[in-house]
């Protein structure tokens, strides 16, 4: 059983589901900002969004990975990342510097339990 | 239950399948065209061959994470992308810039169902 | 059920284990050499590490996604992988060239079985 929910296009979900595990994918949404603080704290919220829309929330949140336009500001994506954690239930993580499509400079991929 | 599905390199597998989950990736096979639309169309009909081996297809698929040596060419990804996808069962997407071997341009690792 | 390996910082997880599937990740370790294939090596002896607290080892890697810092030394990460790994069970892997945060040049995810 797969459950598929919508993103902003057609050819892609937002989130997935299939049996107790969720895939979903976030960066921050409209109006971006240039910060990668406030990218990165706009980019979880939405990963909670989805979360809840898939029955899921960020303390059974299994991996994560971050894709970061400038590995330099890995420090104000962290600041955000550790406020936001589930302390009690911190995921897997990797940070990547890759080239991401302006103006995006953070985007999160999560694997989750439901 | 582990079935793996040899590569071109006897170090690596083209596709693993464990329980009901299949893990595969793909770049486009030899003769390597330039064009990022070709690349990716061959990269994705590989990627319906291998899921036809673990008895899976496309509309299973729960994510893709697609790398492009060019961050600029998404939209010619993105076509390939969109003639092919299963528009009734999208999968969760992520697009990267990252540096591949040449003359690889784009590669894509899919997580699906079977 | 799942549970948690404490990481390096107390906001991650070095391994996250779910029912019988096991994520890791891994760096080599302090004091960090500047080869290609000895911090490969390193690393890959920590993902063994990982695999074995969470009772899992290299026959069940499902897959792995290697970043190197510079794709043209993928000849040599090449080279530690291949010594290192289970032959007859060899994983999906690709391998991607991204920024990481120095001194490091290869960070490793892994998926695996229990």
């Amino acid at each position: 059983m797969i459950a598929r929910f919508p993103g902003l296009t057609p050819t892609r979900s937002r989130a997935v589901v299939h049996d107790d595990i969720v895939l979903t994918v976030a960066v921050a949404p409209d109006p971006v900002t240039s910060s990668m603080y406030e990218q990165t704290a706009k980019a979880l919220a939405r990963i909670d969004e989805s979360l809840a829309l898939c029955g899921s929330d960020k303390s059974k949140i299994l991996s994560a990975i971050v894709y970061v336009a400038d590995i330099k500001q890995k420090g104000e994506m962290n600041r955000a990342w550790d406020e936001w954690v589930d302390i009690r239930n911190p995921p897997m993580r990797a940070c990547l510097g890759v080239e991401l499509e302006p103006p995006h400079i953070v985007e999160i991929v999560v694997t989750a339990a439901k």
